[in-house]
């Protein structure tokens, strides 16, 4: 049987959108299979060098296609399959050998990198590029040296995820909608990150003064901590529990791809290159930022205490030097 | 903090719906995953006796749910996350234990529906049960002798997602899009399965009459034999590649979900208590039914070649026999 | 041929939600048509004393819903239509004689509803009800008091438009998606009402703290002011060119409708009554109030500054003398 | 203010599609109402030579497009308006004259069209172009003759409707969701259409075979020519109910504009150039069409009775004759 067509058009035609996954592990598929229910794209492509794991993790995502908008979902181990995306969303990084310790990874994965990224380039100078990867602050960071790409065209997954999770918690305690919770974590994706508690509103209330939640305590230090602290730490809880996190981050991601090929001009607290933002610079790490067709645009500068900028200078800091130390 | 709530309201209200799922596996969380993106009910409970593997689950899709319409998504190992559901879908089976057939793990997942399923229905008596548990039409048949319950409202996934696997073949041999592809595949979700070629449509175009298709053949016994080989084994493909088959069956479950509680009048091959349909009786096993409220509704009875009305009594004789055997 | 079928289950189920929506006019069919497209119901009942034309918009819309999630749409002169509705929306109100002031207008339409309410409220006495029927504050009010049903049932449509409004305007000065404008306006829905600038933000940055806009001007009060005027006289505009508002309405209490029915705890403008919110009790117009399926819940106090206390008093203020006049 | 910006990109982007209206009345506005709500476009133009009443109409959709997944929608008597657009759908005709009939009418639309047609090719060479004008199967091919594009880029709305009317007749009597109706109307999009009665399925049961309906008849003759003469007649049912004909079509244009911008390859009964069509050749009118990024595809060919493919034959001479009777 024929294999499964791509949308090809003269380039004088708007055309209907192209996704890539570069990994077809548990975070990739999540990708891809939240990106196909939801219609970010019309294609979807996977991308994985193992050719059995990558056609049967697209192959099974393609036969529920009839129950979504997406168009098509191919999956190969030959990059020619990532040509003519639009938007290129990487989830693979080295796998841990034994005994290899967390920086010795990140270090692999860097190395990674300076092979994937040229081949990427290549198929599609002109995409998006995404970066959900771990430690997907400096790997983000590391694939614009390596690409040479404007700072615009790549940018890394961020905290939106954490941001997400941060929203959840305060929506589970007061009874709004995530939707109504408009509260951000900025800085790096792991411990050193900062959730802008200062900015924070529910609807139109400053979160501090929201008054009684529906656990019958306020939105003081403590809680505000615990919170927090279970924004960090849900990630250990759920690799505890399911060996991964793959699902909400697959979410996260097609939602960020939405904001990008629908063009919608919309806040993420993606990873983006930061210039004098905060006093920060040079480093690639979580601040809201307006998101739309070509990639990461205008940085926010919302309001900080003295506190909340001194967290996100430690973690600038903090991943100034690991990049530094992987020779970027 | 305080546990995710679950809308409860008086009965006299018409009240958003809620899902839940049985067993936490490969094939329920992504049940679940699909039916939160699509929106398929409000809240979505998930049940497993494995409590940390089901919280963790619960937890990695609830932090995602602000880029979908559903409203919650909670997990536990106590039974009581059921209560309440309008529609429970089991995924839950035996494990199977080394050496043993396929058969006497089929008996060991029968003997796990008998616990099952009266402890569900203590807490969710109304419900309308869904069976994806393989193999399927058994199940089915079981579970609908254990509960007692009208024969509408106990069904299983039946062959709605090999049909969704030929349609993909039929589109991609085509370049017609699948929701414009009309053709069925009835009797057991397994091998004895019978793609109903003589009713199958393209448009309002018989597909035998479709002339050349992309690949320059036409749908005679050879193309159509290839196309229904591919459909019944590509379950063994994607196991091979991936180890276990997910995705597809996730989205084919919340199409079935969604049919139920919007209330859709779809017709779905799913599996149903059949009498006298084609001559055949008593018998759990695919056919073409409208899905609603109420669950399994009235049964088509499309014209069917004499090779196909014999397929489909060997199917349900084989079926027959392997339920019989089990003291069904 | 038989007429449309309306589920009905036992209350026993949970069943899919009816929307009735009173007045098959330009904001009574586009209420519908909007709420078909986007699925916010099931059924849809559309209701009118003109049964030709509630008969013919009714099938207008019918004839559509295959492009639509919605599974049913009619419409008739029989209050019996809606029957069995989760949700009734009021758009139909006096037609206004020659000559008459829009104050007698008003009075009318108030006299309108002392017949139309307790009629509905025999039919559908458990359903949450929404007025858009303007001065929607007035009618709200009376249709409080009218009725005796829990001010939580009973609420308007209030400003949520009118957010809008002033949502897609800094949208339009500042490049950020509608979606992360979280800007209000309260009090009326109409001259006196209040944007609260004070705790608008853009994602979250003070929204007088943005810095230049896209036409190189700050959010001072000139611009504030002038976006205010434009919110309040668009409607003006709108008319002038078409001779109603329909289309953004008909959008706006379509979302207020999802919030109600898909129980999304939602921050919505909807015109409630007021308890000691800022100061001022006993009148029904718009604050930013959570909207689940009990209809109208927690109002939330956003700080103000006292010029916007003050407006909303007068508002108030306004509203209450009007209701007054009325007898109410 | 800033007008509202459309997203233009360098051509070597796939970018997000843009939908121009022509005509800014009753038909076009749901038109854009529908695709704005649908999300068929990231940009809507409204183009009317009525400057007041376009801008009011389209300030009316796009007051409300924070409650759809559309980015923008403007409108102008500016023909630049329409620049960059994919897809350009015409609803715009002549204005009857008193006294004026149906054919001097018609002619009038034609004598448009060649003011029109040339106008918008300038602003919008490569757009696919959809008629919706009545009578639309002649608009179609004097717009075709007129531009002088390939009959794949400019289609008429056709039968889809119709189609849409059939099948919610036959949901109706059988209960059956519309989207497992698979019917089709055929020939002119008017009174000499015809039900392809022989090749209408339900799921995949020949309609004629389908046995007792809801209302306890049989698909005979005396229901079919029931329902055919109710799909042909409801167009005048509801213009004398309301005046117009607006929503249904609104739908079923926006439901065509996605299957071209999406590449759906969709099976719609558009009106296309036929060229030996059950001998039918040089006249455009609705076959079931596939229909996908590039316009109008490969016509399908069902098998027809003699009394069809007569009734086609007829529609499609009444159709040539009408055209030749305008000079083309």
């Amino acid at each position: 049987m024929p294999s499964q067509a791509t949308s090809l058009y003269p380039t004088s035609f708007g055309r209907p959108s192209k996704i890539a996954v570069i990994g077809a592990g548990a975070v990739g598929t999540a990708v891809a299979y939240a990106a196909a229910i939801r219609g970010d794209a019309r294609d979807i492509a996977l991308y994985d060098i193992n050719a059995e794991k990558v056609r049967a993790e697209a192959l099974d995502i393609a036969h529920g296609i009839q129950f979504t908008p997406c168009g098509s979902v191919v999956g190969s181990d030959d990059i020619e399959v990532v040509r003519a995306s639009d938007l290129v969303i990487v989830t693979a990084g080295a796998k841990q050998s034994p005994g290899q310790s967390r920086l010795e990874l990140a270090e692999s994965t860097v190395k990674l990198m300076e092979k994937v990224v040229p081949a990427l380039q290549e198929v599609a100078p002109d995409a998006v590029y995404m970066f959900v990867t771990n430690p997907v602050d400096i790997v983000t960071y590391v694939a614009q040296k390596i690409s040479g790409l404007p700072a615009s065209q790549v940018f890394g997954s961020g905290t939106v995820l954490d941001t997400s999770r941060l929203r959840y918690l305060v929506s589970q305690e007061t009874g709004v909608a995530t939707q109504n919770i408009h509260a951000y974590v900025a800085g790096e994706h792991g411990d050193s990150e900062v959730p802008l508690w200062s900015s924070a509103e529910i609807g139109n209330v400053p979160l501090t003064q929201w008054g009684t939640t529906l656990s019958g305590r306020v939105f003081g230090r403590d809680l505000r901590d615990e919170i927090a602290h279970e924004v960090v730490n849900s990630a250990y809880t759920i690799i505890d529990g399911k060996g991964a996190t793959n699902y909400a981050i697959g979410l996260a991601a097609s939602r960020i791809a939405g904001a990008v090929l629908r063009d919608e001009a919309r806040v993420l607290t993606i990873s983006t290159l930061l210039n004098d933002w905060h006093g920060i610079s040079d480093v690639c790490m979580a601040a809201p930022t307006i998101v739309g067709r070509s990639g990461a645009g205008r940085v926010l500068v919302p309001p900080v205490t003295d506190d909340e900028r001194q967290g996100l200078q430690q973690s600038a800091e903090k991943l100034r030097e690991v990049a530094r130390s992987f020779g970027y």
